[in-house]
C-alpha cells in the first residue's frame, strides 16, 4: 500500500460511515414523522453537517428512493413468490396488494411516489421503482385480461393509481372495514362483468 | 349614538374589514400555493398581525373552513339542481362528481379533509361539511340502492372517500384520461351487477 492508498482509503470508509448512518437514522425519522420529516434532525442525528447529507443524497426523494431500496428489493422478490399462484386473477389481487403496503411503508410516502409516477423521464430517483411497478402492474393486468378476468378497457397504471390512493387513505386513518370495502369496490370495477365463476 | 356607542362602533368595523380581508387573501393564497401556504403570509398581506389572524381563525382548519363557506353552500345548492335527475343512479354519479370538485378547490385540500371526515365529535370546522357530504352521499346511495342499482354491500362513506381520493389522484397532475378510466372503474365497482340497463 503507498502513501496515496493510505490517504484515500480512511476518507472513504468516512464516506461509507457517514452513508450508512445517514441511511439508518433517515429510515427510522420516516417512519416515526413521515416522509415530510426535518432533513437537517436527520443530519444531525446521524453526525454529519446538512453538506455531508446533501452530498450523498441532493434531494429528499434521492434520500427516500435509498431508504425504500430494501423494500423495493422486497417486493420484487415476493413478485415471484405471487407468480406462482395458479390463477392470473389472484396474482393481479395479490399484486395490488403487496403495492399498497409498499406505498404504505411511511405517512405521507403516497404523494411523492404520485409525484414521481406522473415525472416520466425525469431524474426524480422514485421515477425507476414507480415504472418498475407500473410495468408488473401492465403485465398481470394483460394476463387477467387474457383471461377473461379482467375488462378490457382496464390499464395497470388505473390499477397503480388505484393501490397509491388506497394506502393514502390508510395514511389518512381510515379504518380497516372501510378499506375492505373500498378494495372489493375496487375489485369489483376492473373485473369482467362476464366473467363465469 | 351615545359616546360609548361611537367608541365600539370603529373597532367592530375594523374587525369586520380585517376579517373580509384575511378571507379575500387567504383564498387567493391557497388558490395559487395549496392548503399549507405560509399564514403568516396572508396576515401580512391582509395587513394584520398574526395575533390579529388567530383571533378570527384559530387554525389553519378554521380558515380553510371559513374560505370554504362559499363554495361549500355552492355545493349545497348545487344538491337541489342535482336532485331533479329521474335516475337514482344519476343522482348519485352527479353528486359523486360535484364532491370531487369541492374537494379539488385547492391543492392539497383532500388531505385536511380526510383527517376531519376520521375525526368524529371533533372540534374540526372541516368535520361539519364532511358529516354533511358523507350524510347525503348515505342518502343518494340508499334511494339507488332501493331501486337495484347500487350493490347493498356499498356505503355512502366508501363513495365519499373514493371522491376524496380521486380529487387527491387529480391534485397530483394525472391525466384526464387516467381519471375518467378511474371514475368508470368505481362506478363499475359500486353497480348492481344483476342490474338490467
Amino acid at each position: 500500500m503507498n502513501a496515496t492508498e493510505q490517504r484515500e482509503r480512511k476518507p472513504r470508509a468516512d464516506v461509507e460511515r457517514n452513508r450508512a448512518a445517514l441511511l439508518q437514522t433517515a429510515q427510522r425519522h420516516f417512519l416515526r414523522h413521515g416522509v415530510g420529516t426535518s432533513l437537517e434532525a436527520i443530519a444531525k442525528e446521524a453526525g454529519v453537517g446538512p453538506g455531508t447529507l446533501y452530498r450523498h443524497f441532493p434531494t429528499r426523494e434521492a434520500l427516500l428512493a435509498a431508504v425504500l431500496q430494501t423494500r423495493s428489493e422486497e417486493l420484487v422478490a415476493r413478485q415471484s413468490d405471487i407468480e406462482q399462484l395458479s390463477d392470473v386473477g389472484e396474482v393481479l389481487e395479490h399484486w395490488l396488494r403487496a403495492m399498497e403496503e409498499y406505498f404504505s411503508a411511511f405517512s405521507g410516502l403516497p404523494d411523492p411516489l404520485m409525484a414521481a409516477a406522473r415525472a416520466q423521464d425525469s431524474d426524480n430517483p422514485l421515477t425507476i421503482p414507480c415504472d418498475i411497478f407500473i410495468t408488473a402492474t401492465d403485465k398481470y393486468v394483460e394476463a387477467a385480461q387474457l383471461a377473461g378476468h379482467v375488462r378490457a378497457t382496464v390499464r395497470g397504471y388505473d390499477l397503480f393509481l388505484a393501490a397509491c390512493s388506497i394506502a393514502w387513505i390508510k395514511g389518512n386513518g381510515a379504518d380497516e372495514e372501510s378499506l375492505d370495502r373500498l378494495r372489493t369496490l375496487i375489485a369489483s370495477g376492473y373485473r369482467d362483468r362476464n366473467e363465469k365463476s
